[in-house]
């Protein structure tokens, strides 16, 4: 079976889905410290992976982390055309789908294989194969990169 | 039914109700990345929202994200006043409520239907219509939208 | 009977208990919205309030919300002599205490009524006359303070 | 018995684990009050303790709270090199050792002594020889700092 791609949302996947607000607007994220050994183990087992964010005020602040301190491509895409745009790119039953947004729902139940973190909206857990044990931020995409190695690799 | 308008505290409601302080003072809030869509929900059905706050040294960074991000009416009101200028502005009986403190509890009381995030104080949670399944700058936000929706459109 | 002082620790009572540090240091602190409201009641009570701190790297944050915007007097102890401060300035049974250490442990124990937030040590809500409901910055001192009301007023 | 020598994880042992990052990068981290408690304990008991981290993004942050504010000696090793640099420098039978990651696991389960917080990874906290009542930067490390001088102290 060919590797599927693994595609990950970040605010609330990679984050706890927070925002520090100054009066300059939105400045901070908070991200954890588990999550770039799972991303590794997935990458070291030949997996392409590839984020996608609707965080246009956020932007820079998720493609620091995600492009430039860890290395992967972050596509901003509003949550609007999401689920096409994923569908026409890579074709849902082809990616592995980490989300947790009420409007991830519908891309979690239609992808190859859905992850949403225990903190996800009620709507994404419903809708996924896999509900992690961590939080997001607490190691959430860990928890998802190991169950991905379990059940897609051998 | 004429629909009701929808009025919410911020900190507390949509924040998760921490300050951040530096020896400058009051410089961050915690918002939360899905009460957007809750928020967005309710305006495609065509209710009103607006926000209220006493959080003086505060007000700029609540302004930030609640007007100049989301696009909201924000108003600055003493709690002394609050009750009275909610009374006076739309009647009691004309509002949605959404607030989390120890002096909401007789506005929640007193209005159409009382929400109350999860983390909210004992009193506020005692005199709401309803309790929400995530704390604030979780979800709770959203969680009351889909309520509303629910109960009070077809 | 005359009416107690009311002492409160500030690290882990008015705030979570943690700081953020840059490279530049301890630069913040995180207090909650709901605490102002049990310190306005029991101010409104009669009651005299000041607060005590050891965190000399972080005084400026803590003199910051709790004096200059808060509007109490702090003194900077060394945990060392925070007994022996306090029992030669007030005399231990003359005061209600705020705690939340490890070293709070033999004052809340001491004094003429102890109180520990949920989110304390374990030592200091052994040696507390009451554990509050909410944890620090989440509504620990408005617990407090309404149980205050309810005990030593009438 | 020779004191064994501690060593200490600084990232979600320390802190929380997460990081709050700006468009400018990784710029703090989340640190906690009661666990210089812990490590004061434990030099006035006569123990020799040192800590390792592998974030080198965030390495001037953690040296200022460990080495500049507390006055410990922190080493960046990369997490690969870990278990071999501390096998040779010290003998991993001659250390109690914190950590909480997924790559801890492997040196918690051949040291002296292993200890894991709380919030720790699963597979850290299976590795480990005692578990933390507190979450990281909650009191992890005074949890931690009691155990030893209870049980290795006399």
């Amino acid at each position: 079976m060919k590797k599927k791609i693994i595609i990950l949302d970040v605010d609330g996947v990679m984050t706890t889905g927070k925002f520090l607000y100054s009066s300059k607007g939105k400045l901070y994220k908070e991200f954890g410290a588990h999550d770039s050994d799972g991303l590794n183990l997935l990458k070291q087992n030949g997996f392409q992976i590839s984020f996608i964010t609707s965080d246009k005020k956020g932007f820079k602040i998720s493609k620091k982390r995600i492009s430039d301190d860890l290395g992967f491509k972050l596509d901003l895409i509003s949550e609007k055309f999401r689920l096409k745009y994923l569908e026409k790119k890579y074709g849902l039953k082809n990616i592995i789908y980490f989300g947790d947004g009420y409007h991830d729902a519908k891309i979690l139940k239609k992808c190859f294989f859905g992850i949403a973190p225990k903190n996800a909206r009620y709507e994404a857990k419903k809708a996924a194969n896999f509900v992690t044990e961590s939080k997001s931020a607490e190691g959430a995409v860990l928890d998802g990169a190991l169950k991905i190695l379990k059940k897609f690799t051998n």
